[in-house]
């Protein structure tokens, strides 16, 4: 498949009615603290509460009647295991989605109230993935993969075409980086339709394999992933890492402390939920304010999944 | 003075430079689990967080150039008090705010923050009223009270006019009741701007002094105001009540409990931060679903300043 401007305009044309187009903020406190200007793409408010659901989306329309007829599996507790199961639900598509048996049991409740269909195995990378192939095999639903997938990683770049078109003339678009589906559609979609726009990857330095992958030019693992931003340990893949170094002009890696200021001041200031991973894009531009200065800069808001029972401040 | 409709439009026009035209927001699951249309005003992203920003502009907006030279004093320890505060700094003016010295010290910095000038008092409401009147006598300021004023009240019903402008066709719009500014100045714009709308008010049962003042016809008293929307447990005024018992449809009272399971939906489907006392409104529909199924309501958020340490979940 050649990514071209065409496919990116029609990926967002065939996932709009699943998604809400989500709003844009500012807040003008917080271009006064970083000394940006600063336009926040609110993905927290995004349909199950996160970006993922565009990546989903476009990867079960992308399949064949054939496939759909199947289902759709994959492995994840996360953000993406409740994507999957409601872009699957609202395009009649049956989603399994391999759970480890330690997830919250509110997680699985949310993917079960979507309507996903959980397979609970131990908690291995390895057991994780021999589950999902073993449905693959009984069922003959499609895997799906929740970043390292070209339908993913193109659904996930509209958050980005959305804000563009309601701000052309940005400087930067920012992005957390976890398993590289978001960076690398947000950076597509800046090469596509931004006007001398760049895109910078957000980092934390607890879980900084991406900025090392950058470093060494092959996929870095992370050795250590002590991060409160928990949506961020994942590791790139072979499909997203290509387009990350030939799009993406830097990582930038942030402390726990900056992540955790950042939360704040977006929760108190802003008056919106966001996932401590959302903060970090944010931290990012608050930690190297000379670059930013005066600049024009869109941050991705990736999502807003928080336990209000155990909140980091 | 008397209250036309384009007095509320110039009052709009003049407050506008110093205020933010606050989103409007909608959330697919809220109307499924109301069975309503929702649209949420979120005065949770108003300049410091609230809608009292708004009255607060007005008021001081509304004096001659010999009473702004010589400031303005209120007695609030709330958002009044960082609205005023806030408020007069935009406009050059200086804000004497007598606070509670039980005030804790987060609302203290807030106000200092914006550039309130504190005197703190007993906490009673005589020694506050005494406090604010000497400062009267001393400095020459003017007294602004947060809701009983009609300046104010004017001020905070330019909410519902942003709202009925970008809904037009909103069937009611449902606010919490305090101290009658917001109900008040919003029940003006339904009547003014709306098209078959009415204007409701939403209170919680332990502090039901408007329901009840609506049924005698004279201002009542909470006698308990046991209740997590600390917003609300103020009284209404002479100056609003007239306003109030001649626009208002009705008032609906809801428990505690309803307010809190409201507030949860707020922040953990919609994903914002919103007070207490904002949750009133949307409890209020829930609790009166057959009355309100299928119509297009309009709810006013009225603000998100709570104390992250301190949640009520």
């Amino acid at each position: 498949m050649e990514i071209t401007k065409e496919l990116l305009l029609e990926v967002q044309k065939r996932i709009q009615p699943y998604i809400h187009r989500t709003p844009v903020l500012k807040s003008r406190l917080l271009n006064k603290i970083s000394g940006a200007e600063l336009w926040f793409k609110c993905e927290n408010f995004q349909r199950m509460g996160a970006f993922k659901m565009r990546g989903a989306a476009n990867a079960i329309i992308s399949l064949s009647d054939e496939q759909r007829s199947k289902g759709v599996v994959t492995h994840s507790s996360g953000n993406f295991a409740q994507a999957l199961s409601l872009a699957a639900k609202s395009l009649d598509v049956l989603a399994y989605i391999v759970m480890p048996d330690t997830a919250p049991e509110v997680k699985k409740a949310a993917v079960r109230s979507y309507g996903g269909k959980i397979t609970e195995c131990p908690s291995t990378l390895k057991d994780r993935e021999e589950t999902a192939a073993r449905i693959e095999r009984e069922t003959g639903a499609t895997f799906i993969h929740p970043s390292n997938d070209l339908d993913v990683i193109l659904g996930q770049g509209t958050a980005a075409m959305e804000l563009i078109e309601d701000h052309p003339d940005l400087d930067y678009v920012i992005t957390p980086v976890g398993g590289g589906g978001l960076i690398a559609g947000s950076a597509l979609a800046v090469r596509y339709f931004g006007r001398n726009c760049k895109c910078i990857g957000a980092e934390p330095m607890e879980a900084d394999d991406a900025w090392r992958s950058m470093q060494s030019g092959k996929i870095e693992t992370n050795e250590t992933a002590n991060t409160i931003a928990d949506g961020l340990k994942t590791n790139l893949g072979d499909i997203n890492f290509p387009i990350i170094t030939e799009n993406v002009e830097k990582i930038v890696r942030v402390t726990e402390e900056e992540i955790r200021s950042a939360l704040r001041l977006i929760w108190e200031r802003m008056k919106i939920i966001v996932e401590p991973s959302s903060a970090v894009a944010l931290a990012a531009v608050i930690r190297e304010k000379e670059d930013f200065k005066n600049k024009k800069v869109g941050i991705i808001i990736s999502g807003g999944n928080v336990d209000l029972q155990r909140l980091p401040f």
